[in-house]
């Protein structure tokens, strides 16, 4: 668990620094995500850190960086994880899951990122900005082309594959509202369900 | 097809003056959708109307008297389709996929009025907010009891009422990336295609 942690204006070991910047994206995310990157501010986000803002930046340049590595570690996890899908030797379908299976983790464990990376990237200053919308974009081709496979090898049924890839992700981003009800199934629960429903809507019947 | 006015401080009858108002409010929920509630001025409604702003008022008392007549406008629809769906004798995965279908019908043919109602509707001032924070609660509770028995006869396998809900309601939202997409399929084939894979997905396999 991070600890938080009270500036003294010393010089720090590399791993307590790595440790302080971590405390700070995680608040910065926790921010970004309740009132909007625009309308956050570094003087916010050093009051929930619990430092002075002077001493934020002895970490962060600025909110825009903090908003460049939430953005960018989370497009990192998702290349990643589709370049050891691509690569496995899973069924078509399998693969799909093994990808669902991650973003609902995503958003279930790793909320605040996630949902930040998603929604507010569109505040990234160039040439970050043009970078995340080519990743994001590539993304979504690779998924599709997953599914396009499990059509051709029959395994999935005849389905425009980017409405496919539109159903799929936005249902997926709808566990935001999960995360606000008051009577909510388990996180696991959750997932089981989801991919119940949305593998089998995959499925040639 | 609704022609644009031009107000000349002459009294209109009764039925050119409905016209009025729904160009206004037409006009409106494409601004609102556009720039966001909040952001919006009524000045900028006169602006693509093509009325002068003072002229505005002699149809629209505000900015929030629109919000309500569009939020309330499609809670109605839904509503009344929600009355005609239940008190009908079709099978609980027909019943679904008919308000399904009405769903993705308001997504594309009537996106802007439907997406302000859905994003915006937090806006609205009291009593409105509370009868509409109802409206919706009621709404998705009465989907879920149509899901719900079809579980019970056996037409829709076991799942989470509620998951089932957020699925087919968030994958419905998603039209939003259809209608800013490039190369897309048609209102047609993206309905066909979207009921395929979620009634597919409620289905016992």
């Amino acid at each position: 668990m991070l600890a938080y942690f009270c500036f003294m204006g010393r010089i720090k070991t590399t791993n307590s620094q790595v440790t302080r910047r971590e405390i700070i994206i995680e608040k910065a995310a926790i921010l970004f995500k309740e009132k909007g990157f625009k309308a956050a501010s570094m003087r916010e986000i050093a009051d929930v850190v619990g430092v002075e803002a002077a001493s934020l930046y002895n970490h962060i340049k600025s909110k825009n960086e903090l908003l460049n590595i939430i953005c960018f570690d989370v497009a990192n996890r998702y290349t990643q994880k589709m370049e050891e899908v691509e690569s496995s030797k899973l069924s078509s379908l399998a693969k799909i899951e093994n990808l669902l299976r991650f973003h609902i983790d995503g958003m279930i464990n790793h909320f605040e990122e996630v949902y930040v990376s998603d929604r507010e990237w569109k505040h990234l200053d160039n040439p970050y900005l043009s970078n995340m919308q080519n990743q994001r974009r590539t993304y979504r081709k690779r998924f599709a082309a997953i599914i396009e496979e499990g059509v051709k090898k029959k395994e999935i049924k005849k389905i425009d594959v980017a409405t496919a890839v539109l159903i799929m992700l936005h249902a997926i981003g709808g566990i935001e509202s999960w995360h606000r009800s008051t009577q909510k199934i388990t996180g696991a629960a959750l997932e089981e369900n989801m991919i119940s429903f949305l593998i089998d809507g995959l499925k040639k019947i």
